[in-house]
C-alpha cells in the first residue's frame, strides 16, 4: 500500500546546501519522483521515449502542410536514426522505440526485425473523421492495449522514466478536435499551423474541426475521453492515452511530449483523474492552442523553447531536468554534513 | 578573419527532416553556435562550470539572510563535490573550477593543490560599499585578469562550452546596486530577498542600494561598468565580467548563470558592446528584478524554473540544450539522404 511521503521528502530536501525552495522546480520534481517510487532516494537510471506512429484519414480534407506518406518516411528515419528524436535521445541518453499503431506503409522484412520496432498496425490509417468515426470502439481498445504494452515492456526492460511522442501527418487536426470536445476550446482556439500551414489551409482545417465536433456531440451522452478518442482521435493518440493509463496504475513516471501528447493526456486524465499524478509536461509548444490547454489542464511545463514538432523531441530534452531533480536529493550533502552555517533567521 | 556564417547554417538547418523552425530555440542556438565556432559542424565536447567566490564587506549592513562565513564553508562544500553545482555539473558532465577571488577563509594546504582550485585571492573580502568604494582600480584589473584567465585555462584544457557562476553572501545587493546604476532600475525594482530575507532586511537591503547609488552616482562622468564594478561590484562580479569579455575575444560560448551573472554580464556589455554575441543566459532566476533585467539587456532566457541559487546551477542545467542544439546541426538527417518527402506548399 501506497503512501505519500512527500513530507518526508520535503524535509529531506530543506537539509540541503542551500536556502529553502532556491532550486524552485527541481524541488517540486524530486519531491513528486520521491512519492512515486515510495523512497527518498529516487533513481531514473534508465530512460526511454515511446514514439507512437499513424496514418490520419482526415488528411483527405487537405488539412496538412505535408503528404501523409511522411509518416511511413519517418518512421523509417527514426529507424535508422537520423530524426530529431534520436539525435535528442542519443544527446540524453534514452533509447527510442517506435510503434507502428497503424502506418499507411509496407515495411521492409528487416525493419520487422528490429528490437526497437513494435510492428502493432490496426489498419493502415483511421477514417476520415470528417465523414465518419475515425475508428471503431474495438480498434480504440487495441489502440489503448498498445499503449499499455509498452508500459509493461518498459518495466521489463528496467526503463524507469518513460517519455512519449508521436509521429502523425494530420494529427494535429485530430487532437485539435479532441481539445475542443474534452476542454471546452473553440475550434479556431484549437487549431493552430501544425508543421506550418497556410492561411487557406488554416480555414479549411478549422472547418473540420468545427465540423467534426458538430458531427459527434449531439451522440455524445457525456463528455467522455472514449468516445471522443474513437470518433475523431488517432491510433497513436490513443495509444499515449493507454500508456499513461497504463503508467499511473504502476506509478511510472510519464514525461508527456508536445501539443498531440497533452491531448492525450486529456483524454487520460477524463478516463482515470488519477493518472495526472504520473504526468510531467515537457514543454509548451509553439503550436497556438498548447499555451491554454495546458492551462486548463492546470499543468505547468518545464521548457519553453518555442518547439513544435512532436516525435517526443521535447520530452527527450526535459527528461534530464527530471532526472536532475532526483540526484539532487540523492547526492546534494546537508548542512550538517557540510558543516555549513544555517540561515540567520532560523538561528532566532 | 572571421565571416558570418548564419545564412549557411541556417540553410543546412532547414535541410533536416523536420518543417522550417519546428525546432524553435534549437534551431536559433544551433546557428550562433555555428557562427561562433566558425563551422557547419560545431561541437560543444567539453564543458566546464567556473564558480567565482568572494567575500562582501557589505554584509555588514545586514542585509543578508546568511553569515558571511558560508562563502567559505561553501568553498569547501563545491571543493568536496556535495554541492548543489557538483551534482548537476556531474550529471550534466561538465567538470567544476572553483575559483577564491577573496575570501575571509583560510584554506588547509591541501585544498591549495587540488587542480580544480585557484587561490587567486585579492584580499579577504570587498570593503563595504555602503560606506567607501568597494574596492581599488588596481584590485578591479586584478579581478577582470582572473576572470581572464580562466577562459585561456580552459581554451588550453579544450573547453568549448563555459558556464559562469558564483558564490558570495551579500552579493545579491552588489548585483541590485550595479543594475541600478547600469540598467536604469530603481533600487526597490533591483533589490529582492536574496537567499530568503525578511521584511525588514529587504527595507534595510534597499535603502543600502540607495544609499550607494546616491554617494557614487555624482563622481561618474557616465555610465561605466568599470566604474560601477569598481564601487559596488564585488571580486567575484568582476572576474565574471573578466570572463566574458576575454571570451568575447576568443569567440567562446559563455553560459551565463542568474542574476549575479547577469549584473556582470551587463558590466560586460557595457565594456564592450561586442560581447554579447558569446553570452547565451541559462535561465530566468526567481531573484525579482531578473525577469525586468534580462528584457532590457534584451536577452532570453532558456530555462525558467523558478531557481535562485547562484553557483552556476541554472548554466549546468542549460548548457545539454546548446549541446542538442549543435548536435541537431551535426547528427540529423536531411530530407534527402532519408528519402523523406518535403512540405506541399514548396513544391506549388
Amino acid at each position: 500500500m501506497e503512501r505519500d511521503i512527500s513530507a518526508l521528502a520535503l524535509d529531506k530536501m530543506h537539509r540541503k546546501t542551500k536556502p529553502p525552495g532556491s532550486l524552485g522546480i527541481l524541488e517540486v520534481l524530486a519531491v513528486r519522483l520521491a512519492n512515486l517510487q515510495q523512497t527518498l532516494e529516487p533513481k531514473l537510471s534508465k530512460k526511454r521515449i515511446c514514439v507512437y506512429a499513424a496514418t490520419h484519414g482526415v488528411t483527405a480534407e487537405g488539412v496538412s502542410a505535408y503528404p501523409s506518406e511522411v509518416t511511413g518516411q519517418m518512421v523509417l528515419n527514426y529507424l535508422s536514426g537520423g530524426a530529431a528524436i534520436n539525435v535528442l535521445a542519443r544527446h540524453g541518453g534514452m533509447d527510442v522505440c517506435v510503434i507502428d499503431t497503424g502506418v499507411a506503409a509496407e515495411w521492409p522484412e528487416a525493419l520487422l526485425c528490429q528490437p526497437n520496432f513494435y510492428f502493432r498496425s490496426i489498419r493502415p490509417g483511421t477514417s476520415n473523421f470528417f465523414r465518419e468515426p475515425a475508428m471503431s470502439s474495438v480498434e480504440l481498445s487495441r489502440a489503448l492495449e498498445i499503449g499499455r504494452e509498452q508500459v509493461r515492456v518498459a518495466l521489463d526492460h528496467g526503463v524507469d522514466l518513460l517519455g512519449v511522442g508521436e509521429m502523425g501527418i494530420g494529427n494535429t487536426t485530430a487532437a485539435s478536435a479532441l481539445l475542443v470536445a474534452l476542454c471546452g476550446l473553440k475550434p479556431e482556439e484549437a487549431v493552430g499551423r501544425g508543421t506550418g500551414i497556410g492561411d487557406a489551409t488554416l480555414r479549411r482545417k478549422i472547418e473540420v474541426v468545427a465540423g467534426a465536433f458538430e458531427r459527434y456531440f449531439p451522440l455524445a451522452c457525456e463528455p467522455s475521453g472514449l468516445y471522443w478518442l474513437q470518433v475523431v482521435g488517432g491510433f497513436e493518440i490513443a495509444a499515449i492515452t493507454g500508456t499513461i493509463l497504463e503508467a499511473a496504475t504502476a506509478r511510472l513516471p510519464i514525461v508527456v511530449d508536445g501539443f498531440i501528447a497533452t491531448a492525450a493526456a486529456a483524454a487520460a486524465f477524463n478516463i482515470d483523474p488519477g493518472s495526472r499524478e504520473v504526468c510531467f509536461f515537457s514543454h509548451r509548444s509553439d503550436e497556438r492552442a498548447h499555451r491554454k490547454v495546458l492551462e486548463i489542464l492546470g499543468v505547468e511545463p518545464l521548457l519553453d523553447l518555442r518547439m513544435r514538432l512532436g516525435e517526443g523531441t521535447g520530452a527527450a530534452l526535459a527528461m534530464p531536468i527530471l532526472e536532475a531533480a532526483a540526484k539532487i536529493l540523492c547526492e546534494m550533502a546537508t548542512f550538517e554534513s557540510a558543516g555549513v552555517s544555517g540561515s540567520l533567521d532560523a538561528r532566532e
